[in-house]
């Protein structure tokens, strides 16, 4: 199978970049085709703005939406973005590495969605969620955070996980994905400085090692989380369901 | 009073822009002196990275958290990034005025967050949260959506807005903010383009200036979301509420 990992940090030799390569490595070995998207390594550009557009459909008034899709229309999307469009089509599973920075993804990833989640490309007003174009395909967050697991219960302080990861599982089941529960690595310390902190470091990641390389033995067969879909709603977009994400840790 | 509005929009005559001319006129109008962060047409730079640091603690490793605190102790923070920690500790209250992108703010935004909250400065391990720096400030979240009000329902296909705007709003709680309930003004149709779009832009638009004139009125005296705080917390870092957001719409 092709999968893609879409990589966000900017330390190569991060807990982050380690998990990376521990997921490439283990794929790889499976007999999986891996490709990396490094966005800070190549140096992506996270910001939705005019510049990016050639041939505006608008040249008076910038909107990212009326640009997005007038571009996809003409096949003349930003080269970056098209890059990533094509690497997320041929892939079976989409795999987003990164740290939480204020309860939520890095900017640079932020701005992977915002710019790459191109509207009349991956997705319309009438194909998304359940008939997104990039159904069929898995993708599962592997994030790693400061803040130990217990504070992110539901009454923990750093709020509850399964809220701070909505709006990221949400956009990702909007084009079509059946989105694996997140796989959360707590209380990761940064490496770098004393060798105290080193050896904290490789005991973290060993341990860490090998509950990734465990989860995603299974990746083709575990249950995605059961988001409702177009048959669930009602005109105004609402279900009968107190609450549309029904994953728990 | 002393007022600063994070604007996060890349199109000069957007529904976001004009929403950012409304607080002003109606604010400076009340006698308050308001400043604005407009973060597109200051060309802010929203990626945390090595690059953005002159005097690394750590040249080797980057590791964002250290070089923040070591650039907050030598007093030699990146230019812009002081510039926004200046206007946020002269303001009384901030306001952050962008459109929902991806269920959560545009990249740009994000990583407003990212850089200038910075770790030593604006929070530590002791500092935080209700004995956060900016104690006593106020935030309010102006955020602009495409999809109708109906949608953002508990229940609702684009997902509680309660549980969108966590991630945003315990992150300015984070810091010491009393967090005021965000204003939403939902069902935005971009401007540009036709003359009925137009408008009905206008039409909108004419709504909410008065709902955003109304509810700006009362800053001063709106109840803040009573997140919970240090002393409702154990040394896990739990409550024993079931959800420490109480806000709802
Ligand atoms: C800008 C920034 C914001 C952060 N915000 C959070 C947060 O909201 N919650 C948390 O648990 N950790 C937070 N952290 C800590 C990181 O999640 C942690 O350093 C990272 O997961 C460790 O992995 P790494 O060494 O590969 O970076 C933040 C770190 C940075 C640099
Ligand atoms: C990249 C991008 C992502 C968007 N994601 C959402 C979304 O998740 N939910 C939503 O209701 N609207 C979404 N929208 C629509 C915007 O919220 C809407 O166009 C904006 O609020 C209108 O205000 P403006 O004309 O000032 O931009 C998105 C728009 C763009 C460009």
């Amino acid at each position: 199978m092709n999968i893609l990992i879409v990589h966000c940090h900017p330390e190569p030799r991060s807990f982050n970049a380690a998990l990376t390569d521990i997921a490439m490595a283990s794929l790889t070995q499976e007999g999986h085709e891996v490709h990396v998207s490094d966005l800070y390594a190549e140096g992506f550009d996270p910001v939705e703005r005019a510049s990016h557009f050639n041939s505006r459909a608008d040249p008076e008034y910038f909107s990212a939406l009326t640009e997005q899709r007038h571009h996809v229309q003409s096949d003349t999307l930003p080269s970056d973005v098209q890059r990533e469009i094509d690497r997320l089509r041929q892939a079976d599973l989409v795999i987003l590495q990164f740290p939480l920075w204020w309860h939520a993804q890095p900017a640079m990833l932020k701005g992977w969605f915002d710019r790459v989640f191109v509207y009349g490309g991956l997705y319309s007003g009438t194909y998304r969620y359940d008939r997104g174009p990039l159904k069929g395909k898995r993708a599962i967050c592997s994030v790693t955070t400061g803040a130990p697991a217990s504070t992110f219960s539901p009454g923990g302080r750093s709020g509850d996980i399964a809220t701070l990861m909505w709006p990221i599982l949400c956009s990702l089941y909007y084009v079509g994905f059946d989105v694996l529960p997140p796989h959360i690595t707590y209380g990761v310390q940064g490496g770098g400085l004393s060798y105290q902190d080193e050896l904290a470091f490789h005991d973290h990641l060993e341990q860490a090692k090998h509950q990734w390389e465990t989860r995603l033995r299974h990746w083709q067969t575990e249950k995605a989380i059961p988001f409702t879909g177009w048959q669930d709603w009602d005109e105004q977009g609402q279900t009968v369901d107190a609450h549309p994400l029904r994953w728990r840790t």
